[in-house]
């Protein structure tokens, strides 16, 4: 049985993947009368007396909804929030599994900006952050942005940051590698939708200043007509020598590539004209835009992709678990830039110096230290920088 | 340390009552790919090509929301989302450890009844069914109307319905020992809000003819200018000798008292105008409207409480967990009048004949058959009515 089978057996087995459970026993009256009435007046009293109390006695502060309306799952793109549940209850166990987070599905039926934005702020009592997931762009953009406004818990588009962080994460480590630094390389990101933009603004807020982003249509750069809302944005600060072509012209001298289009849209060839020791993450799944073997033939010197049968996968569950553990645990009101920089170099960390090889930038995924540095160094630089809202 | 106390301990200690968990293992990469990418993608495009593979690939069947605005908790009132938490997490896990069900808290900041009807139209792909719970009224009316409507999964207010299959569960075993008939005795329902409203229908559901419902204000009697659209609709089939007077007049010569009001609104004296062997259900919580000993001595012979600390404790935890484990179980598209009085039925048949006495009316609270007893009634009902979305 492969692991189609095998996936489809799972959740019919076990009636999908997540359930809701009691932290506290419940064998008699006199627990019923602490659980339920009348004892449960109690925390309920004091919350109404003080609503931050609600942190103290309810699960808020460990809830997190992982939101979507289904318009763009996986690769498959709009296919509806019944069928996005899957993903989400996903994302759920592993949010349990690697973070001791829990976390519920959401998964909307609407597509209107307005209507998520409205319901998400409806929602907000019973959670203590909220995760975005697999809402097609633009729309993601505009969603995000006004929850971050108007919430006072961390809103975090995984799809857009989770993979920026643990870009950052292993381009950290390949460039020590090599021995470049992330202020001189040039850097071409293939793929300019809600993943490309997000990489591309983390990568510069850590300090990367040559990068021209390509979509389908070539080289995003100021003035180019076909450009949408947040490409012209993006384009405004990359691309500053206005190069013009498409990936085949702009990948020739540069240090770094990094994909988060399609499949096999790179060749060997490509490759090769590339600048020696060359970096390339090669993130579409499953299949990449170029295969390992193919990209060392063309002379890269370290490969990343998305997937977990090569070295170096590029997975998303090395960052939203740490990263919502540690801001749950400061009771952070967002998560900024400073925090997904922090994120993103404590994963670096857990591989040291005597581990780093071609072969090894990035922790595996069951590396257990991760989400535990990440949640530390998170919620450090949150108190640090004033949007913890712990009291001292 | 009294349950007060307690109970403050316990919600912070464990930091609420709910966490989401996992009932498939992840390991390792293998499990990985099988409850996340890329074998997550199979479910998925299963539930895209027809719609009811929902019910087959997650967790939708057993999810069940438990939606508050907290406009009316407990005895507490109108007292916010937030401090409505510690209740809904409590009906969360009372769900789970009677029923099996996975319910989860929804807390909404909003009171807006268009709002609240649209943000549970939304959620809606998660959940396979949903309880209101603590919403005022009218309010709670028109939400649970427009929501069956609307909803192809089953939608109960347990603050009414679940109350009045309690109520007429523990009725029919009263009535059963003092030889009376539903048909023919004369009811008086003291609280013409939502719970004593909802009691009233099933009563008449069941069979009840001569009902008369009070408020503050009085009898409810047609033609009365006082009374709200719920009371006035009410008030067309009920009371139709057009009685008038407070609680004291109305309830001399009558063999029923059920009580939904305040604390001590009953005297002994008022019970000894009642008919020979009278039935009385006092149960305002935590204050009754007529202590047990007093009722007693007013001549009554059976007496009922919401408290645990007395005999024949007339207890909603008796009704939801098992109403929703069979609807669920025959995925039923609403649960209807016949499936509250099967409900009912099945309730009040634990106590057999040689258990049943004027202080054993009713199961207790934590006796497992229950829920069982009427998930199965509740489930085969709906077969039998068409009520079932199974296939055959």
């Amino acid at each position: 049985m492969d692991y189609k089978e095998m996936s489809l057996k799972l959740h019919e087995e076990n009636e999908g993947k997540i359930e809701v459970t009691s932290k506290v026993p419940v064998k008699d009256k006199n627990d019923l009368s602490v659980v339920y009435t009348p004892g449960v007046a109690e925390p309920c009293k004091k919350i109404h007396e003080n609503i931050e109390d609600v942190y103290k006695y309810t699960a808020k502060k460990n809830l997190v909804a992982v939101v979507t309306d289904g318009t763009a799952v996986l690769g498959l793109g709009d296919i509806g929030p019944e069928a996005a549940m899957p993903v989400m209850e996903g994302k759920s166990i592993l949010f349990k599994k690697f973070g001791n987070v829990d976390a519920f599905p959401i998964c909307l039926k609407t597509k209107d900006v307005d209507e998520i934005v409205k319901t998400v702020k409806y929602l907000s009592p019973t959670f203590g952050g909220i995760n975005l997931e697999d809402i097609s762009a633009p729309r993601c953009f505009e969603i995000e942005r006004r929850l971050k406004e108007e919430l006072d818990i961390p809103v975090f588009h995984d799809d857009q940051h989770g993979t920026a962080i643990v870009v950052l994460a292993g381009l950290i480590n390949a460039l020590k590698l090599v021995n470049k630094k992330i202020e001189e390389v040039k850097i071409v990101i293939n793929g300019a939708g809600s993943a490309g933009i997000s990489i591309c603004k983390l990568l510069m807020a850590a300090g990367a200043k040559n990068i021209v982003m390509c979509d389908l249509k070539g080289a995003l750069r100021q003035g180019e007509q076909w450009m949408n809302e947040a490409q012209s944005q993006i384009a405004k600060v990359t691309n500053r020598n206005l190069e013009r072509g498409t990936i085949k012209d702009i990948i020739k001298g540069k240090d770094v590539f990094i994909g988060v289009s399609g499949p096999k849209v790179l060749t060997e060839e490509m490759v090769s004209t590339m600048n020696k020791d060359a970096i390339v993450f090669a993130m579409a799944n499953p299949v990449p835009e170029i295969l390992p073997e193919e990209a060392l033939k063309g002379g890269a010197r370290v490969v990343a992709t998305g997937r977990s049968d090569y070295p170096n996968q590029i997975n998303n569950v090395l960052v939203f678990p740490g990263i919502f553990r540690g801001a749950l645990d400061v009771r952070a009101k967002a998560i900024t830039e400073e925090m997904k920089l922090e994120a993103a170099r404590a994963i670096a960390s857990i591989v040291d110096d005597s581990e780093l090889n071609e072969k090894c930038i990035i922790p595996d995924a069951f590396d257990k230290r991760v989400a535990e540095v990440v949640a530390k160094a998170v919620g450090e630089i949150a108190i640090k920088t004033g949007v913890s809202n712990l009291k001292k």
